[in-house]
């Protein structure tokens, strides 16, 4: 069997999606096979081009002919695009994987979430840092309690992209479409991992600034203004009674990818950044400091379908990860983890930050 | 002239000064001179020893003998000690120099702040993390204006000192003493390193949490309670627009001293660790990423005083260049700083953590 | 027009190549095309296995049959079976990309440079670390003369894969099939980057030796010895005058991959270690320290073909920007480097080591 | 009792000395009191000045007065000023602590070693790196087997203090006086610390360059050659069979004090760098990578007379250390090492360096 898969948006997630798929067979063999089928967009020119670049059959740009025709839906669009094709796909009983966050706003987010419980299809939202090798070893970890009790977490997700007060508007500084700024971009993705790794989060309090106020828009003589954060901070607990921190920017110079969390617990620690994507610091319980681990080893999580141990592997490799787990997912094989449902947890995290912004004041979830 | 000196306490930080006063004169010829004249404390045996090891003229168990007999005063004593005996020496004409936090409770404090503005002696508070050679050069950066507008502040404070649930009870974990618990001995000297490289505090969202709930009181069965905090997170905005973030705890496995602090502007950013505390880094404007400065150099700040380039010196040395400071100060050559006035506002950053904390609500300066 | 390629060798590098096929019409779409068309090997059953999990259309017992059916040959064999196969394929036309060492003797290297001499195929030797895109910034640095005049290099090839004495006899161990052991398989890349970034080597003065003296060889009772070297120390002279040292060793207990250059000039320096892939060190004229730059921005080599700054690549990433330049060179748009001739310059450098530690003598070049 | 003790020299190591003198009473306590007496040189401005900054009782151009006048010297001039005042001191039965290199030939240091031989006195040569708390902690690991049999030794001793080439010519740069350049003044280091760790060098192959050939004299229009190396490399065997390898530059730019050591053992291994000088990095036998160790603890070696943890310590407390261990020896408690026999171990290293240096040659010791 050879699964159909369609692709909604071309971009920068729709390159990481469609290497991921190329790449499987050879690194993954026991993933479903898949067809690349179909890819939507809006430009024909645009979207002829990456047809040819990324091997689809043939494009589209009425998204009801991909969900028609496929069985399985990668929703890449802008976030205000995620709900009506995923929610009509998974009435169609068509698998999808959503980018994240969910939705742009908690009603959206909440269709979704119900369309997908409606359904026998596979409803995963694309958190991948989850399937970061040395990630998926602190899971490990924290399961098995090498860490003891679980007393703190920190996120952080710094980035310099948007720096530049002269760089260009995007649709991600616009509320109407991506929701949230940097929390939304950036801070969900540390949401999840949070979640994921402790526990659910009881309650926040949150901080959103917006230092650059507008930016140009790019061939026109316009200024638009930024109606989203730019920098968040964020304390909480988790049900469970663990602290947690987060941070999080996009013009935080200085930093290209600083995706970190720590975690600390009553008899060890962990570290991890994301510009070091294949070590992890563990501190276990009879160290005297952290362990640099670097997570290439044939026994760390899908390091033995790559290369030999210190050969390391790259940002990409969690979409290919992610898509590996998602497919065989749609196999039946395994359920998926971020589920529409979880992603929902996520998402209302973030709305809550934004009330707590609002109002000054702690938000219990 | 000879300034005789009496200390009140003599722990660790009595003989973190003593060292300091005892090395001025090889480093710091032009500090004035002082006399180890008296000590105090409670336990005479104890004492007597402490006042030979340290080089003390004498010793009482009554501190207002001391006031009388000197011209300046260390007021090194457990921290609901520091009013008294500061108050009645600012009376008398003797200098100050008072350890952090300034008082248990913003009363107290401000009952000192009144003192010091009466009085013409000389009234200092014992930050000495702003006397790092690093931090010293962070901050004429900062003010040169190397880092652009200032965008955002991190600070941490990172300790595992009480980690072990089986460590004993001690009177920093006593709020009636000792005030608030991390955030008041730690955080404290965080939030003057922030409002000292970016200026006041606008509002506060704090949170506090007590994980080790009780501790063995030594050489006895009693368990007594933990009253003030283990953990503390916040996120504030400084009165520029600056928005900023704290974090800290006694009980972080993994970290010994990670005392941090990163500074992000539109154009450059500054990052330190006190556990390399010899190290700044600093992204410059027109550079690709951090450069790691080894701040041992002659042009780098107090160190021509010591050893050629890449001879590190150590915590310790933050002590000796604020006592070299504080005397200079009381021999009319310049200011001190922190004064009263300046630790008064650390202090009610504090008190603004610890309101926030109980009420779920951001609180305004 | 689409280039038929044929691969002697399944293995390691056979995976890693035909990845970096499999991926370049996705992201060097100006690549030429080639058809993954044979592979070559002894063992039916895995070579059948390989050929589906890597996209070959067949598969030989016979690296003739190949020759005769290719347009290109990689040979990825042991190091003794380099120059056969390689001097007739050249010999036909074919072009040729071969793993490195060039062979397991100078004389063999010797007749395999003499067959690419007569060619007009074109005959590269896979030393892919020159295609680390932070290594290719340092190179490029260095020519624009961003370093000064050049004083000294240091290359450091550290592994732990064979540190544990019970691990098995592997060809690699065995002096007839290999060559040199560590300096042959880690050190031939070192000489490679030095010679690249700096210049031809005028004398060497090399130490070899073998730690682990024998090894037991695999489903078998037998220990077999360990017939060339387990760690090697290298000092020497370029032509130019700067100085080098090389060390590396298969049995380095705590290095994964420290595969680490240091070049420092007159006026600036530069550090980079496999270990940390995508970055780069580098200290310019007025800097106070090294800049750690994340070579993941557009305008670094290679990298506008991949993924937004901050998202990192793997090693793997290495072997596919060398067979864009290699597919290319045989398009007949470009050279391609390592060639032949100069990998000879590479191996004349190994056995100059080898001869000098036999006699401990200085050995020029 | 107390012993008078007289300095030969008042530059930098003048300073670090008087300065662990003054230090020991209050944190090393047990060790024997001593009083500055006297201080030689030979500008009488600056030997005055010297004295008060120093705190000694007198001054005198004449260094046989203070050999008359002393319990214990201090021969802390130019390496050719060693052997007459140390030889005599110790016919005078005056303990001698002799700054590093022992003498500037070995000619030179034999009479010092047999001076010591036929003395009662106590002869020790100051190489102070042993007494950094963590390479104490490393000597400790290796010597109870934490790493296994030791495998590989590579120091390095990197610093950039003559690297500007306008910089001033010093009396380092002169053979006639100091003897070896970079060699003698930083690898003299390095191998005391490899012997001490590891066992005595059986034979050695080494490299000297001079790549800044001359340089300004101060205060004038000369321009001086430079007779000795500003970079050395060597490798070496220690008679156990563990190979190592040295380097070492005083022109090394990007390198302050990279006065580091890695040793590898077959179940471990230990790494350190005086940049940062309070941690060690240690492999255990069941360990995943290195654990970053802040050796500031109780229980690390000589940290219970200083701070509680995670408070650093500098450069000059090695010289603290090294001084309280001499004097202690000086009282009879313990013996000093490195002893002159020891250090004239290391001078024949050097030695054997230079042999082979000039000869291309390996040396056997």
């Amino acid at each position: 069997m050879t699964l159909d898969v369609g692709f909604i948006g071309y971009g920068f997630m729709g390159t990481a999606h469609a290497n991921a798929l190329a790449r499987l067979p050879m690194f993954f063999p026991e993933t479903p096979q898949v067809n690349r089928s179909i890819i939507v967009g809006r430009e024909k020119k645009a979207l002829t081009d990456a047809a040819d670049r990324l091997g689809f059959d043939r494009t589209t740009t009425d998204w009801e002919d991909a969900v028609e025709s496929v069985d399985v839906l990668y929703n890449l669009a802008p976030t205000h695009l995620h709900p009506e094709p995923t929610i009509e796909a998974l009435a169609a009983g068509v698998h999808v994987l959503c980018e994240k966050p969910l939705a742009r706003s908690l009603e959206g987010a909440e269709r979704m979430v119900e369309a997908a419980r409606l359904s026998d299809a596979v409803a995963g939202c694309a958190y991948n840092y989850r399937y970061v090798p040395a990630l998926q070893l602190a899971k490990q970890l924290v399961d098995k309690g090498a860490l003891g009790e679980l007393r703190y977490f920190r996120g952080q997700f710094l980035q310099d992209w948007q720096a530049d007060e002269d760089g260009p508007w995007l649709w991600r500084n616009n509320d109407d479409v991506a929701g949230a700024g940097a929390v939304g971009d950036q801070g969900s993705h540390t949401i999840d991992l949070a979640q994921w790794l402790v526990g659910d989060i009881a309650d926040v309090s949150g901080r959103l600034a917006t230092e650059i106020e507008e930016r140009s828009v790019p061939e026109s003589d316009e200024r638009r203004a930024v109606t989203n954060d730019d920098i968040y901070t964020v304390h909480f607990s988790f049900q469970s009674g663990t602290q947690g921190m987060l941070e999080g920017s996009r013009i935080a110079v200085g930093h290209k990818n600083t995706n970190a969390v720590e975690l600390i617990g009553s008899n060890g620690a962990i570290q991890f950044d994301c510009e070091r994507l294949n070590e992890l610091q563990v501190q276990f319980e009879d160290d005297y400091g952290f362990q640099t681990i670097n997570v290439t080893r044939d026994e760390d999580p899908y390091m033995d379908a790559w290369w030999p141990a210190g050969h390391s592997i790259g940002w990409e490799h969690t979409v290919i990860h992610e898509n590996h787990e998602f497919l065989r997912a749609v196999d039946g094989a395994t359920s998926f983890e971020p589920s529409f449902k979880t992603a929902f947890q996520t998402q209302r995290v973030v709305d809550a930050i934004r009330r707590s912004d609002k109002t000054g004041k702690r938000v219990s979830l």
